[in-house]
């Protein structure tokens, strides 16, 4: 086999760089560990900065996110004792996008299947050599037969336990990792959102925030012991945590009902140097993730692919190295600053183990200060709608 | 003795609180531990929000540093990559004003002279009493005589290690703190500035912070662990690690000197809730300590005394206790936001010992976001130049 860009990994980041690849006439051949369903059924983001949102619509998937998505002007920030809301419309002229991953995903497949691309499903012992050469090539196994694609270039979207972050030689890559110590269960049920917008609440009893899908699925969350299980959390005791972890007018109006999905994922922030290694370039989380505090996460994929998609362009059709060559400094610039935004909203919204009354006291000063300050709060909706690509 | 406001402490504090309550036709008798070239000898801070700039005008002490303070329109922040430029003029409108302690404490002092009120110094164990009664007294000792002073009202203007925050009873106070494990070594030194604005230096060797006093006057600072002592630091080895922790362009221009003055002070948050119990008032460091960076410590003991001298005023004059029992929780509104600043500053410039490097990518990219958005430098710079009282 053989191709321009073999793509390893098919969620969203692979899917859309496929996409804009494809639209721009380079071939691609995606390698997908998973099944499809699979790759579905994941949870995961659920707003879109307005420039990714710009992006899907560039790579010709935005129609049903257009008539499906939900703009959301704002959110709110909440302690006991405050409730400060952020008005990105008012403070930065712009809003987010709320549509989740899975339906992006699912625009994306059916697109990538319009066009008639290659996505490969069930691909095992994935391995990409000659990257320092001319051309490189991947080896993997597929319907049980080991096969070989030759491409220029390799972009590896396989997520943090992906195998394209390792093919870089240890030696070679700087990594950056912070752990904290809680993780989030979060929860999918069929039930209307408790409040048009999110609520972020820093409360005594530990973090929640009150998010959505549509109008009839929300995705709700509390801050958890990293030693918790989902087992320990039955539906009950998660509305009645929830419940009390959120103001109290919003609580009043909480409607409950059964989880179709529940899950614990911890927080970490990793950030992995350089972004490119010869012809492998690293997309989205293969190289970097975020606490999900502030929405990053398939925000940062997406400015990957922004700079990647247009680099790989000008390299395949332009004959131009100068994208690819500065493509890692380029993504890590602004992924530098989404990790401070993440680390920052996590640090100033969680309770730590062990935290001091100090530490308390800091966040109930921030919260105050962003009630009163408009350039604060500012700060914050410039930082939340998304940086410039 | 008998006056209407007892005052606990000769230094700014107490001085500009007497001399605006006595310019209201309010008798105060200060008393003061220390003999007053003691007071005098005591180099601390050195930049004043325009606030207390107006504060010291309306105090009718404002004649010399207006002459000789100056007027700063903005400050640096810098590591080994950046050099940021904090235009509070452009950001603001509005300016701090370089003009020592040691300044401001000698012309409260001749005001207060000329003005004939009642300072006494080496006064020993100070007690406060009745303060839950309709009058109170304070009992102490002065040239050899036990000693009592009748008062409507008592402040307490005594810094961290005085008597006046220890005579609440403990169960009736909160106390929130935060030690951080370095201190900072200062030296003062008879040469010109290395800049004609303030240098705060996030350099890998640690943090360093180029001030002055006035054009032949330099205070410069380098973070040190607390294990260490002015004894380790020759005037060699402050010259040669601040020289190592500046910018190099500001280090091609640096001129050094003999010290006049060296000391090391720990780095500490501090606050004590309520600031008033009964008859008793608490001002500046005796109910809070923030850390230097920042320069909040003076310009929050300046807003105590506005609020207090105010609601002093009212009690006294006007009869209204409305000022008074509205005084600590107006006070520590805007306690709270400096220590959130002065904490916040200290966290984003000084290496923590044992920190991940996680940690000082945050360093990084919060001087990278300020260099970029010029919302993140207003937000600095309205918090530098100081929130409206």
């Amino acid at each position: 086999m053989k191709t321009q860009v073999a793509i390893i990994g098919g969620g969203p980041s692979g899917l859309m760089l496929s996409q804009l690849l494809n639209k721009a006439g380079i071939e691609t051949v995606i390698l997908e560990r998973s099944t499809r369903d699979h790759v579905l059924s994941r949870i995961r983001a659920g707003i879109l900065e307005w420039g990714a949102v710009d992006l899907l619509r560039e790579a010709g998937v935005g129609a049903r996110m257009d008539v499906e998505g939900i703009p959301h002007d704002g959110c709110y920030l909440t302690d006991e004792e405050l409730m400060v809301h952020i008005d990105f419309r008012e403070l930065t002229g712009k809003q987010v996008m709320v549509y989740g991953q899975t339906e992006v995903t699912t625009d994306l497949y059916a697109a990538q299947d319009a066009m008639g691309t290659t996505i490969l499903h069930g691909v095992q012992d994935v391995a990409i050599h000659d990257l320092d050469q001319a051309q490189s090539y991947v080896t993997f196994v597929h319907d049980g037969q080991e096969k070989r694609l030759d491409c220029l270039f390799v972009a590896g979207c396989d997520g943090f336990h992906g195998v394209s972050r390792k093919t870089i030689p240890e030696e070679k890559r700087r990594e950056f990792e912070r752990v904290y110590p809680f993780g989030w269960l979060g929860i999918l049920s069929r039930t209307p959102p408790v409040h048009d917008e999110l609520i972020y609440s820093n409360s005594r009893h530990g973090f929640a925030l009150a998010s959505m899908r549509n109008e009839n699925l929300v995705r709700y969350y509390v801050q958890v012991p990293l030693t918790d299980t989902v087992d320990d959390w039955s539906d009950d005791r998660f509305w009645e945590e929830f419940t009390r972890r959120i103001p109290s007018e919003a609580a009043a109006r909480l409607i409950t009902g059964p989880s179709i999905e529940k899950s614990i994922a911890p927080l970490r922030s990793f950030v992995s140097e350089p972004l490119r290694w010869g012809n492998l370039f690293l997309v989205g989380d293969a190289a970097h993730i975020v606490p999900p505090t502030g929405a990053k996460g398939l925000n940062l994929a997406a400015s990957d692919v922004f700079y990647l998609h247009q680099a790989l362009i000008d390299a395949v059709k332009g004959g131009s190295r100068t994208g690819i060559d500065g493509y890692s400094e380029l993504a890590l610039k602004r992924i530098w600053k989404a990790m401070r935004f993440s680390w920052q909203m996590t640090t100033m919204l969680h309770r730590f183990e062990g935290e001091d009354s100090f530490a308390e006291q800091m966040r109930k000063s921030t919260l105050q200060h962003l009630a009163e300050s408009e350039t604060a709060r500012r700060e914050l909706a410039e930082n939340y709608i998304g940086l410039p690509y």
